[in-house]
């Protein structure tokens, strides 16, 4: 999985929280999961299509599948950065792709993906709103 | 906080998670607040208040308030004991105590409370469900 | 990913927490993660092998690879059953492999993966320590 | 608790986690104690006093006590703000206070305390090393 030069990437910084830590004193591995989370959060916040007006709008983008590779790990007090971008983007799904890294290098530590459908808020796969579309279609270049 | 001998206690047993350790590789603090939850969802599946139930009928118990002590720490691959009773039982509101142990002695690790009213699905106050209160009152002699 | 029946297959039973769930109302997708890592627990614990005595013996099993699929969810109240089994065995990696249901019906509702290397306390790939080989190797029979 | 305005007070913001939620569409009360962790976490490295390299040095603030009163509720989307400062500074120990309100008004919606004993990396209780008190009594005027 590499990063399309096409495609908008959008980068969001955190520091690594003690409790995401564990016994290794490295982040927990289930935690770039939620890593991956506030990296799709920020890219949709910053193309304008907030997930909280989706929800509120009454859709949903759940989960439906995720691989994760890890090559290195991050500890308390460093700064993690993740880099985001569309990797794919359908009519009922769509799919992220994310890179973490650190403050100190550009080597990338972990990096996977995440792959949702379009639902309503029953659960029922829809079609992607008109309105957001639009949206994603504009980072997405055919 | 010491359990009153007249009180229902209910004790629910787990393996501590790999998770929810920190790189002090001891459980984390914010953790004991979700053992907690877990011997107040114990003790109400044992009086028969399932919370899901709760919950499912239009009511909620939202925490309004919590307090802990940590005397002593968890590690992973221990078995948490958590040992629960109702300490405060009226019409709007209801407080939870809890103790956590090991399996490796009797001694209390971190102690603490739970206080939560009773409120509509809209987070609205309202007079424990006569439901329930039967229920907890039975478990809680005046 | 299909359960090869000559494999030892070990379930372990826990009740959904409510912290787990997120504001769709179901578990959270990450924590599928540490769902398979309760599985991953019991599986070691119950072949004799308990991962707390592979850390303090000087080893270690970082995850390197996941994946998931998630075709249902879980809800607070419900209990979660984790099927865990040794999916491929090699000197230096391990990968076992996953399925949760929930106690309401045999679907299986997410399903995955974890892969490991075997490390020594500083990170460095080492081979896999003789005293488990032979215990890995009785529940996953060539 | 209210803050003494001769105490220096630190803020810091982020944005709500879709994980940090739960079934009540809020987040779920134990991460309170994250985001107070990570008020205080922002009060160090502001003041000069990286926790990191606390540790790093040999010592240890474990939590001994927390309590927390919740009055209103953060959501997905919401940006959360922490204010933190020093509310007690001792030779064995430190308090930490907090104060968690959202972009849309300046109404507290939790508050709360943690209280702090400096150890060794052997958990022993220790006097407060020189390089911090120094760091820490600036910003605590007796």
């Amino acid at each position: 999985m590499t990063s399309d030069e096409n495609k908008r990437i959008i980068e969001t910084s955190f520091h690594v929280r003690y409790a995401e830590t564990d016994a290794m004193a490295v982040v927990h591995h289930a935690n770039y999961l939620i890593y991956f989370e506030e990296g799709r959060s920020q890219y949709m916040r910053d193309i304008g299509s907030d997930y909280a007006h989706i929800e509120a709008s009454g859709f949903q983008l759940p989960v439906t599948e995720t691989g994760i590779r890890y090559v290195g790990s991050l500890r308390y007090g460093q700064l993690a950065t993740v880099r985001t971008w569309l990797e794919e983007n359908r009519s009922r799904r769509v799919t992220f792709a994310y890179e973490v890294m650190n403050n100190e290098s550009d080597k990338v530590l972990v990096s996977g993906f995440t792959r949702h459908v379009w639902t309503d808020t029953k659960g029922r796969v829809t079609r992607m709103p008109e309105q957001w579309k639009k949206l994603f279609e504009s980072n997405f270049p055919a």
